[in-house]
Formats: C-alpha cells, structure tokens, sequence
C-alpha cells in the first residue's frame, strides 16, 4: 500500500472527533460503546428528536455541529442514510461507518437501488465502511463497537463482514487473552471493502496477526493480490461463511456477497499463503495460538494426559488434523523410565503419567524434568499438557489439595517454560473445564492455572480438540512459508 | 441371548456380597467407589496388610472371609492375580473385575504369559471383567467406579474398553443430565468381552441406549453377530478408538487389542445399525441427545439464533454434518413477519430474531408463537434453540434483566414444549457458555436456563457444533433403522 494510501486509512481508524446520527440514550449500543472509550468526550451526538443525551447537547444535524468532524456512525433509518451522508459531505466528514441495515441484503430491489444511490452519493467524497455492520473497534483510538471491551491496546486485526463475529472478538479480552490492534465488521462493503482493510492491517506496524471472516466478493482478483500481500507480511488465518449450498443461500442474505465454490475458496486461501480454518470457533483458537506461541519446526507431537483410553482418542484426532504422535526415542523412554512408576501409567507418547500430578508418586521436582526430558526429544516439536486432575488430587489430598496445585503449578511452569524458551519448542495447555460444572473447587483450581499460564504468554484451551486444532493452524502455516525460511 | 445366560449376566451385575481383595484405607478409587453407595455394609476387605479398614475387619485371604461372596474386585499386584483368582474359585465367587494392570497391554512377554496363566485358571469357573480395567458402575446394585457419581438409576449403558472413558461417564450425572444402568470398563478383556456386554445391555429391560468405546476385538464374527443383536434392539452409539496409524500403535499398548483398517470399522457399524461418532465428546453428546429426545422424521432443521454471521457458518456446519437448514415455506415467513421486526433481523432459516429474545421487541408473548410457527412448516423436522443472549439483555434492561430470564425461559419452555410434545419434533437447546468465562452473572443466567430446560427433559448443550453433531447422530439412527418403519 503506498504511504499516502495507509496514511488516509490510517485517519479513518484515528479520528479526532466523532459523530453519532441517530443517537439515542436507551439501549442504543454504538453509542454506549463510544461513551466507555477515552474517546467520550469528543464524541457529538445527532438526533432532531432530542435537544440532550448523556447530559450533552444533542444536534439535530450534523450541519448544526460546530466542531470539525473526521467519523461519523450511522444509526439512522435505512431511506434517510444517503441524504444524511450528503450533508456529512457537506460538513467535511471524511469517514464513517453504516450500522443501518436494510440495503442489499434483503434481497429486495428498492433497497438494492438505495445502496446503489449510497454509493453514488459517497463516491470519492467519504470512506465508509457498511452499511449492515458494526463498524470498528479500536482501542488506541477509543473506537469501539460494544461497551465491555479492553480498551488496553494489541497486536490481532481482525476482519469480519458479520457484524456478530466481530462482536464476538471484542468480548474475548478476558477469557481468550487476547488484545486487539482493530476489530473490523464491514457488512455489505457497499465502499470500503475486504482487501483495503487487509492492505491496510497488512502494513500495520501494531498488528501481527491477521483473522479474517469472509463471506464473498465481489472482485476476485482484488482480493487475492490484498491476500497474498498481507499473507507475505504476517500470518492471515481465514474463514469463509457460505461453502455449503445451504450457507450459501444464508450468506447472500446476509450480506448479500457472492459466495463462490468451496474449492475456489481452498485453492485461493493456498496460493495466498493464508491459514483456512473452518469455523468461529477454530479462528478464535488459531488466534490465540498466532499471538502466544512460537511457530513449530515440524508436525510431531507429544501429549501429557492422564488416561489410556483418552490418549487414543487424542491420537486419533492428532492425525486427522495432520499432527504426528510419534514413538519416543529409546534414550528419552530409558530418561522417563526412572521418574514415571510403572503401574496404571503408560511411558509412550501420548505420555500418561497421572500419579506424578497427582502427588501420589513422591518425587515433587520430577513434573517438570519429566517435561524437559520429553521436549527434548528431536521427533518432538511441540508439546501438550493437558489437565484434567483435580478431582483425583482432591480425592488423594482433601484439604491439601489448593495447596499441592499451588506446587503443581509452578513445577508445571517450570517445565513449560524450559521447552518454550530454552528449547524453543510451542507449549499449549489444554486445562479442560466443563462450561455446565457446577463444581465450584474444581472451577476456581482450573482457573486458576488457566491464570497463571496465560499471564506466562501460553495459550491455554479448555478441550483437547481445540488445542489440537490450533496446533494445526500453526503448523500449517509453517508448511505454507515454508520456502520463506 | 438365553435367558439362562441373561440371568448369569444379571446376577454378575448385581453381587449380594462383594470383597475388595488388596483394599487399602488410603486413596484406593475401588473401596472409596464402593464405601460411597448402598452396598457398602455388604463389602469385606481382604488385604494381608491390614487388620482393620474404615473400622471393619481386614481378611488376609478371600479364603478367611465368612460369608459368601459372589463378587470380587482385585487391586494387587499382577503377579498375584493368577493365584488369587484360584482362591476366588475355591471360595466359590462367581465373578469379578481385575483392576490391576500390568498384563498385555504392557507388550512384555512374561505379561502376556501372565494373562494367559489368568485365562486358564478362569476358563469356565469364575466370569472376569478385565485386567487392565475400572470394573462396573451400577447404581441399582451399588457396585461402583468412582465414589462421585450418581446412586440413582436411568436408562444409558455404557461399554468401554478404556476405563478413564468409562469413569469419565460416571461424572457426568450433573453436568450432562445423565443417568445409568450400567456402565462397564472391560479393559484387556481377558475373558467377557464386548459382545457379551452388549448382548446383555441388549436384552436389560432398564437400558434404553448404549454407548461403545471400542479398541479392537479379537473374534470380529461375534462382535458383529452383537452389534447387530444390541443395534436391533435399541439404539447403539459407538466410538472406534485407534482409526488412524498412531492411534492403532497407541490403542495395542493400551488394551492389546487387534484393531484393523478404520473402512473396515466402518462398514460394520453400519451394516449393524449402529451409530458411529468420532470421539468420546460426540459420543457423551450423542447419548444425550437418545436420552432426551424423539426421533426426527427427517434432516430439516431450524435454527433460531441471533447474528447473521453465525447464521451463515451455523448452516455450513449442519450441511457438514449432512443436516439441511430449508427455506421456511412462504406461508411460515408471512407468518412470521407479523411478529419479528424487520430491523436488524432475518425471517429465514436460520431465524435471527434476536430483538424477540432481548424484549426491546414488547410483544412478549411471541416468542413461543414463533416457534410454534417454525415448528409447523413442514419441511423442518427438528428445532435448536440457540441462546447467547444474556448479555444484550443485561445491557437493555440492567438490574431486571434477572427477572425478564425468567419470563423468557418461560414463554420459551411454552414453545419448545409445543414443539416437541404437541408437534412431535425434537428440540435442542444450545445455551452458549464459555467454560473459561468469569462473568459470574452470565453464567449463572445461563446456567438456570439451562436446568429448567434439562428437567423438562431437553438436550442441553454449551456449544452450537456439539449440538449439531448430536442432532445429525439422531438422524443417522432414522436413516439406518429406516427400514423398519
């Protein structure tokens, strides 16, 4: 992008001054949003039906606004949104974006022609993102689309056309550790579109990694130059809404893209160098996984868990998701042979050595020579530890049991922390918690080594499908750029 | 299978006296288990180490014991086994389950020959359930795995080779709304196996559906003369552990079990009836959903949700799983449209009629209309309702957003109970929780929503792929038993 280019994108993303159209004081979520941001205080509200909100002067026009405004938020009914950008033009405004629905979504031809006339009327004159979305959250800036997020500043762009998927992220601070650079929902791209937005967080010095949720296009050939020039510069992990027939038929509803063949979308993610991963879901933990981890040097595995019957399972969903469970090597078996007992555990890989979590084997210090021993296995290059104890350490210790986890934790730690930092090997936790528990000791335990290990910069999941999954979203990215290194 | 045989079967099940051989004061899961259910003043200890457990005489040998005894669980070393299974015969115990590992699951010769050994002092005078397993979990009898799990009596019976898989199941009478007749982990299978556990779950009158975690087997023409008996019978949901290369490697040294080509599997599954999942979460999920709900007539489903976005990968997710989201018939959505506002909404499937739910729609009344208008069209056969809502309705209505969960749960229940009861189509809930979420208030909305639903006797689940997943194996169930209606 030339620096002019992001220059201007840039001040989209920054603005001085902020005007809401439409405001309102109850439940009206663009604006509640702005108000819990730094950027309250420069935020002007538009609304002939009031004379205040908040205690502020309300406009009954944007042209009645004396301040200069740089972005403006649409909140209005759909028939009114192209005179009022008119008169946004006329005001100087140079951005803003739509959250009005009701344009070519619907399907039905007077709208169509409404956001055809939108377009016309913007054309050159104000970049807008929308209509039908959300909008943008950033925290540097005080944007923000929903009033609960971190207003503390990262390093993920995201880039959705669903309104509700990037909502979603911007409640993920807390339980996904996460912290965002610019959370983008576009809608109906009526101006602003997918790739100048990829172009844009592509040169983003604050952005590292890049999630994308696409349902369609309407330039083809656009979109995979901004794919692959991002792609080049820092991960881009993909999903595209509307592969099935079924989906297809809801995305043209939705935001009314055209959607294309489900192997067109695979080809175009492949050659762009761009992780696709196949639901909200997978996206969210991929990236958790991009912002936490050190990339892998290849696909092998090495699962500590506690039981037999889990680990085939585990093994099983391993190789699906193209992760190798190797045999360890002699010398690391003859290592672990004299720290792991041998009765109810298993000294393969996945490595099933509950007793020394759960305290009923003596040797305290061993967890965490037990995983430097396993991470250095050269047929090891990444590692899962995965907990699911509590309930046998609570049986074994009763009241002892919050202090042993205390001690677990920090040999856990250790351990962890040598294969991550030392070796340089990833290591995900996968410390697994029923959302429907009602076992309140058993909660607060997982959460607290949940706590404890993310603040150590590890991603840490609650289900070993979903760890396994972004350990695969990791190393298919290393396969993808592989030629870069 | 014989009557004689079923009532062998019957009486191994539910022991008048049971003797702990190896029992320990200390940390030991099987006495715990046992202490902790109503069999408990029937149980007597044999361990030459002690005099005295939990206040009650310790036997030396199982030949010191006084009473009879027709049920033994042994916790000693393997060595021991062969020996003490003779004792056992001389004492004229009818059966028993051999906790202890160490046979040849180990892969080592002198294991293997132990097994062996094992086998033949058996063979034809004492039924075993293992090496290398937890044993039975039986709330009518009071024999038990764990010490945590329900003592009241359902309908679910589960058989797994894999004794976490099986102990994990003993939990989930909370969480997951569960109850069972029996559960057994059989382990090495060294002399009952699988089809003899399914041939009895088959005939037992108190077990409505089966669940299965399978490694391998070593006599296929009488697992599938089994299958078949049991899938006949009653719906069998099952788990084939060890499908991939490095799953089969680790499945051998878990149970030494002969474990074959996943098509193979495949095919023998379905050519029984039976219902094949692809991990224990399916599997947990599956069983819920027999548990708790009729059958569909056929894979149209809707999904009433509340984003656009989600809309469009929820119904790729369904087509995935060979689930169909149809258009509503024009008579459904005209419907429809008199009671969902336009605005921000989409009357299609899937039905994004979040403002219904958020009650700054006022019409409180039409959400259970709504579903009974959904329900009716002919070509949806099943309904999810899916709720993520909590949180816009906390920021609509604040402090009363308590009181308005409970009217919605119950303008809910009114239109789910329609659908199900008075239409005959299934309904699933999906009430959306994080499992890592701290917000304690969301939680504890969506956790009373969540227990009204399961006491009138609905599926319940935390997330929206799992509840598509446990959908699609109910109508898997219809199409391989199709012929017989």
């Amino acid at each position: 992008m030339k620096k002019e280019q992001y220059e201007e994108m840039d001040r989209i993303f920054h603005p001085c001054n902020v005007a809401v159209i439409g405001a309102s004081p109850v439940a009206d979520i663009a604006t509640l949003a702005l108000m819990n941001t730094k950027i309250r205080d420069r935020v002007y509200f538009v609304n002939p039906k009031y004379t205040e909100i908040f205690g502020r002067k309300c406009h009954s026009s944007i042209l009645d606004v004396q301040e200069p405004i740089d972005y403006v938020v649409l909140v209005i009914n759909a028939a009114m949104v192209p005179k009022v950008i008119g008169e946004c033009i006329q005001k100087g405004v140079k951005a803003g974006h739509i959250y009005t629905s009701g344009f070519s979504e619907t399907g039905l031809p007077e709208a169509i022609e409404l956001e055809k006339q939108l377009k016309e009327v913007a054309k050159g004159k104000i970049s807008l993102i929308g209509p039908n979305c959300f909008g943008v959250y950033c925290p540097r800036s005080g944007l923000a689309i929903v009033p609960e997020s971190s207003q503390e500043e990262g390093s993920v762009g995201v880039i959705a056309q669903s309104g509700s998927v990037a909502e979603s992220f911007c409640y993920y601070g807390k339980t996904k550790n996460l912290r965002f650079s610019k959370v983008i929902s576009y809608g109906n791209a009526a101006d602003l579109d997918c790739p100048d937005f990829l172009e844009y967080l592509a040169d983003d010095p604050q952005t590292r990694v890049i999630a994308l949720y696409i349902e369609g296009s309407r330039d083809g050939v656009r979109l995979k130059q901004a794919l692959s020039y991002a792609a080049k510069k820092k991960p881009v992990i993909a999903v595209k809404g509307g592969l099935t027939e079924s989906g297809k038929r809801v995305a043209t509803s939705h935001t009314a893209q055209l959607t294309g063949r489900p192997e067109v979308w695979k080809s175009l993610f492949k050659q762009c160098g761009v992780v696709q991963v196949n639901n909200h879901d997978e996206l969210v933990n991929a990236v958790m996984a991009f912002s936490h981890s050190p990339l892998p040097k290849g696909n092998g595995v090495s699962i500590m868990s506690n039981s037999g019957g889990f680990s085939v399972i585990q093994t099983d969903l391993c190789a699906a998701e193209g992760i190798e469970v190797p045999k360890f090597s002699d010398e690391t078996i003859q290592q672990l042979r004299k720290l792991v007992p041998l009765a109810g555990t298993s000294i393969g890989n996945p490595l099933d050595a509950w007793p020394v979590f759960s305290k009923i084997y003596e040797k305290e210090g061993s967890l965490a020579d037990i995983i430097r021993i396993v991470a250095s296995d050269s047929k090891i290059n990444m590692l899962v530890v995965q907990f699911d104890q509590f309930r046998y350490i609570r049986r074994a210790l009763k009241h002892e049991a919050g202090k042993h986890m205390k001690t677990l934790i920090d040999v856990l730690l250790k351990g962890c922390e040598h294969c991550r930092d030392v070796i340089g090997k990833p290591v995900f936790l996968c410390v697994v918690l029923d959302p429907y528990s009602e076992d309140d000791e058993d909660r607060a335990n997982n959460l607290m080594m949940k706590r404890v290990f993310e603040q150590k910069g590890f991603p840490v999941y609650p289900a070993l499908d979903a760890t396994v999954k972004a350990l695969s979203s990791l190393y298919r990215y290393t396969q993808l750029h592989a030629h870069k290194r």
